[in-house]
């Protein structure tokens, strides 16, 4: 198994080419592309192109819908429910985070809830929309079950994500972006790869029992929430996804908890879904709203600096900021190209031929 | 050592006498007790009457105002920054969490974020504040640096809390209030009187090792994030409590990470801080800024019933819903009267000869 590399510009062509081919326009078409391909730039590889087949099976299964009419449906001066038509959720959540910055340009903040949508690619990107305009950026996101909450079997939640960017000045921004599990399913399915086991407190059986099997999910398991057992916290890891599953299922009228709809087209859907497909919440605050983005930013690049100067322990080179080891991949990649998994390419291979379109090495840069 | 018993009605007697003794006029001195007492009626003894001496310490030593100018000093239609002007932050936060809730009214949420504040009590209680305007209360604080980032050895952060009430209709509300390490520093002191050794995963040694003793932090040693170690995500916890601690005090122009001052009066206020006292950072969002508050609440209803009553693993009686056994606890010593540690009746009992007041048996309920 190896990886081959392909640039950027020449995976940007082939995937703009699928979302094309299964009906978004032009405009819709880079989005989503952009939105996916971030996932691979930040090296976030479990929710990049090695997805683009699942998007493209959930709109031939018709869960999604490529050419959405997104709409505001009930809105304050600083929030909006966004029904996003069962569209793409790469393309109706850029089109709500940017619905959350108008509302902070005029209110101080924004803040939007986001019904009857899919799945959107990595959280971070989204909050980072907020950057450029000097506004603090949140996204968050409910997603198919398979975490059991604290003292639970059942699998009741998502891994649930929550992002957060910050401006900065001369510093690079604050970006947080985490799963609310001890650890994201991505993770989970490198170790599968390679047949390797799992830490302790990643997983549990479907009895409850401790595994370190990197399997477990597909063995009635499930995920275990940030902080793993009671003891070492794992009540706040679930607490911290039922917000956000709330937050962004609840508030809106998506389908929430156990009944969120799942990614992979082939399992059915949950019976008496309480809402409408998947939920996002997205918040955009203007800094200016609460003193001089100056002199925030240049207290940002105080607080950055001295956290990144903090003493690191023995063995370890420096104490990192939440988004370095994305921004730092996102550099090599840019110059170096991305690599893919060959299992990633023979699949993009398979659904090239299907959608009748060139195989991903005949795309031009 | 053991536990003497007292009614609610009693410690407010007394609690207010202090408050008033110090300084505070009779409605700060009512509030203060309210915000005070609530954490011991909610069980988290280690926030409430227990930590009365120390208000008075930090009024002693001039690190509070007791007849704070509470004022906001730049705002927009749904944000403000109020200077809390040194009071105590049990004053401080309500008055702040007010504001929050006044925004919303209008603007559909509010945001505050407070600087020149001291410690506000538990988080919890400041976002419940949101729960009778069919509001969602968002509240959180820095404190006093006693946690290490992930890889570092120094300490950076407090254990910085983060509150969520969201109202429910026929059920009680869902109320998360969690600090962002895997044990608050109160689960420490508990085992400190016990002289017990702590879980691994807590708290490590002043280099950077793993630890058991609960006396770590007089040692230079540090409380971890939630997670423990980056195996199991303490990155994560690293990453919601310098979010807080931005929220709190970047965005209002207080002290910030290491730079947060210290609760015990006797520990001398950091060097070149970067800004006035603590801060905190309040939140509160209408919810039919977002939908029907009814519907909202029938399927917040919907939500509660269906986690309860996920299939709990073998040996544990019930899955439970963030809120659930501070609100028990919380009718228990209602009616049974709240516990004090003897230690903390001795402390109190010369505090009250310090202050000239009763002793604390002598107080009518």
């Amino acid at each position: 198994m190896k990886d081959n590399v392909y640039s950027l510009s020449l995976l940007q062509a082939y995937t703009t080419k699928v979302f094309s081919t299964i009906g978004c326009n032009a405009a819709d078409a880079e989005i989503a592309t952009n939105v996916l391909l971030s996932a691979d730039l930040r090296g976030v590889d479990s929710h990049g192109i090695a997805r683009l087949i699942g998007y493209v099976r959930l709109k031939e299964s018709g869960r999604v819908n490529a050419s959405p009419e997104i709409k505001i449906v009930h809105e304050s001066p600083s929030t909006a429910v966004v029904d996003g038509d069962a569209g793409l959720g790469l393309v109706v959540a850029p089109h709500a985070m940017n619905i959350a910055i108008e509302k902070a340009k005029i209110a101080g903040t924004g803040w939007v809830s986001v019904r009857n949508s899919n799945h959107f690619g990595i959280a971070g990107i989204h909050a980072m929309m907020a950057l450029p305009h000097d506004m603090i950026g949140i996204a968050m996101t409910n997603a198919s079950a398979l975490v059991a909450p604290t003292f639970s079997v059942e699998r009741m939640l998502g891994t649930n994500p929550i992002a957060v960017a910050i401006p900065a000045g001369n510093q690079p921004a604050f970006v947080a972006d985490m799963a609310t599990t001890t650890a994201a399913n991505g993770k989970l399915e490198l170790l599968q790869r390679k047949n390797a086991a799992t830490p302790d407190g990643w997983v549990q059986q479907a009895d409850g029992s401790v595994s370190t099997d990197a399997h477990e999910l597909k063995k009635g398991g499930a995920l275990l929430p940030l902080g793993s057992d009671r003891e070492h916290g794992s009540h706040k890891g679930y607490a911290l996804g039922s917000i956000v599953d709330i937050f962004s299922a609840v508030l809106s009228g998506a389908s929430y908890g156990p009944w969120a709809p799942p990614f992979p087209a082939y399992v059915p859907m949950p019976e008496n879904m309480p809402g409408k497909g998947l939920g996002h919440f997205f918040g955009a605050m203007r800094i200016d709203a609460f003193q001089s983005a100056q002199d925030f930013k240049s207290n940002m690049d105080n607080w950055i600096e001295r956290f990144r100067n903090a003493t690191p322990a023995p063995g370890r080179e420096r104490v990192l900021i939440p988004g370095d080891p994305e921004r730092e991949m996102e550099i090599v990649r840019r110059s170096e190209g991305i690599p893919l998994h060959e299992s990633v390419i023979a699949e993009l291979n398979k659904l090239s031929e299907q959608l009748g379109i060139e195989p991903l090495d005949k795309f031009e840069a």
